[in-house]
């Protein structure tokens, strides 16, 4: 069904991009801490930005720069330091870092947008960042977005990143993608960044359009803990170097190409939700017979995000008890005669009744999931570095390969998705432990 | 400032009121499990019930019954089987259970509200419950509010109860209550159950009022998990029998009232709060400077109910990020420059910004709060019993002594408190190590 093929390359992969990750001394861990994406040339630019009332200086800074002109050249996203709650004082710092970007690249400094990621309260030091910057452009590179996928992540297991190719008449157009984020090991790590390039031409309303239903059902579709931070960030570049008609509005080539925006962006997303802290398998909850998409996934996120449902995963539990609970409590209507609840292919619950079923075979679907459950514990006690080496096919194998709950609420023709992961014990040793 | 004392007695502290606890076979563990609150004149009585769309069938009894007459005689509850997720089958039971309650008391089945906890897909074991009725009415007496509040419990650790009395005129008047409810040990267990005794005569429509304020106040304010139950109620009878003038609109006697029985709802709910699955110690969450109290609630409860912010604590770590985070994502608009935030009486952060403070008083201030741990493990491990042993004055002391989170977030005049526990090891141990 898709009408799209993975290809490699990440956010260089679309024509007109260089990227880079290096390490600037941000981190005091020595790892990188700097990345550095740059279109060749001025490219239509959409941001979805946290909602938290509580929020770092480069998202105010991204969203004026986007009110005011919807295109940008480059972005630019520490680790390290969050630069929230840091006051007037962090927004000069914000100002700074945009400023020195422009200078390094000779471009304007209202075309640089900012990320950042790390501990709430600090101020980026800035010493670092200017020193690193100069050395962060000469290190820009067409194959540069591993590099830039290592430099944003904190607390991150793997590398999340992505890219899609379509072909629009006989001209391939290519999506790519790199995100940061799970659970929290460091306390005040709170942040989801993603970065999407894009070499299509489409107008910067569509574009904007696009990316925030994208949004909506990625994104903001996932639960890791329910803690939405001071710095979530998505930015999205369209420079237009596919060389393919402009996009200017709704139809067949604006539906492919939002397609495939979501189909990153859903990558991505997942990729943050099974790289959750402790996590051992990744959930998806299919929600079918709304009145509405957004209804669907109210249910879906808030049995995703249940700690209940979470931890009877853990266990191993075919607990469709938890499951209807918190579909009963998501705040949408429906009349529980109709709920219907699967565990991957098995019936647990029909017409708001539960079904003798084969807990055993239920168990080892859940069993099965969490096969590869491979995740570096030691790397996770210790929060000492990232695991780098996980390679791509692995990432691809876990995200592929949920646990499936299908919910059916009612007659409506709409559906929705969320994703999350299993609660574990090391979700509260990393939580609790860890000291400020 | 409170107008009232505490007193012994529980629900059976106020005049004409007798209530009963037995083993009626309902709880595969043989303990208590089928209590009666008998009041020997019809009593007003209101209710309120769970918002879920996925309710038990007692639930759907109750409303029924409170929506065509406002008053009662006896609320029957069953611990062992929820009745939820029974379809008709379910429903018929419920009005069987409510007919030969009213047989064995000679009063009419409308008179019955009724009350079920339990494993949620299970029928009530009818031929125990009938069996179990012609008992409890036997054991009805003017001391069997213990009795009463350890026939409700499921995987409580403690019983509670409470019974305060103030003076109207000459004559006292005073207002019982016992309630059951934890995170969930059990799956599907899910229930918190109250039942508020009152001998004052008020009006109908003013005695829903108050409790629904009252509930607002204190049940609807704690978060153990977030999981809202399928049975969730609270029902509150007023029989008339202190012999004071009827209430029958707001005023200085009123309020009075509605004052005595928010302290009864909220200490039964701190109570519920606290006894949390592992939970070391109750965290109560002070919000000021909102426009009204419901969005100082909101905030309140969403700081209460943060993951983070609940195993910082278990951790005793005065991890401020965390809660300023927890303030941002509530949904309530502040400007951040206002934000402030205490510890106990520790100032963490002023203005939107963090202060340097004491990291080791915070963290002894939040190691004391806890000092009292004597939370009996094996029994949340092996979830056999429940441990009725702990004196009430222990109660008192691990409910008095709480972790105090205070929150500014602005200049407005309203307020408003949130209740809820740590996230500890035990809390995943316990739900995912169970299987159902």
């Amino acid at each position: 069904m898709a009408d799209w093929q993975e290809i490699s390359g990440g956010i260089t992969a679309p024509r007109g991009y260089r990227s880079a990750g290096i390490a600037a001394g941000l981190k005091p861990s020595g790892l990188p801490d700097l990345a550095l994406i740059v279109s060749d040339v001025e490219a239509i630019a959409a941001g979805v930005f946290t909602i938290s009332h509580v929020k770092a200086a480069c998202v105010d800074y991204c969203r004026q720069s986007l009110q005011a002109k919807h295109s940008a050249r480059a972005i630019l996203c520490n680790a390290g330091q969050a630069n929230a709650a840091t006051g007037h004082q962090g927004w000069l710092d914000a100002i700074e870092s945009a400023m020195a970007v422009a200078q390094a690249l000779n471009i304007p400094s209202e075309s640089v947008l900012l990320a950042s990621t790390g501990v709430i309260g600090q101020r980026i030091r800035m010493d670092a960042l200017k020193a690193g910057i100069p050395k962060v452009v000469a290190a820009l590179s067409e194959t540069g977005s591993d590099a830039a996928a290592g430099a944003i992540i904190t607390t991150d297991l793997v590398r999340k990143s992505i890219a899609l190719e379509t072909m629009m008449g006989d001209r391939p157009v290519r999506i790519g993608g790199i995100a940061k984020g799970s659970g929290m090991i460091h306390p005040n790590m709170a942040t989801m960044l993603a970065f999407v390039t894009c070499d299509a031409a489409v107008s910067p309303t569509l574009w904007q359009q696009m990316l925030s239903r994208a949004a909506d059902r990625s994104f903001n579709s996932i639960t890791v803990d329910g803690d939405t931070s001071t710095n979530d960030s998505l930015i999205a570049l369209a420079n237009g170097q596919s060389r393919t008609p402009a996009i200017t509005e709704m139809g067949a080539e604006a539906e492919k190409l939002e397609a495939m925006l979501t189909a990153v962006c859903q990558h991505l997303a997942k990729a943050i939700a099974r790289d959750g802290e402790g996590a051992t398998c990744l959930i998806e909850v299919q929600v079918t017979g709304a009145q509405d998409e957004q209804a669907a996934r109210q249910v879906a996120k808030t049995i995703a995000g249940s700690s209940l449902v979470k931890s009877a995963i853990f266990g191993r539990d075919p607990n469709w008890g938890r499951i209807a609970a918190a579909a009963g409590r998501a705040g949408v209507p429906f009349e529980q005669e109709n709920l219907k609840i699967k565990l991957g292919d098995i019936l647990l619950m029909e017409n708001g009744q539960p079904l003798p079923f084969d807990k055993k075979a239920a168990s080892e679907y859940l069993k099965q999931a969490a096969a590869d459950a491979s995740v570096p514990k030691d790397l996770v006690a210790t929060n000492m570095s990232n695991d780098l080496s996980v390679d791509r096919s692995t990432i691809k194998q876990r995200i592929d390969n949920p646990v499936i709950i299908s919910v059916s609420i009612g007659n409506g023709s709409s559906s929705g998705k969320a994703w999350g992961c299993d609660l574990s014990y090391d979700y509260v040793k990393i939580n609790a432990e860890y000291t400020t």
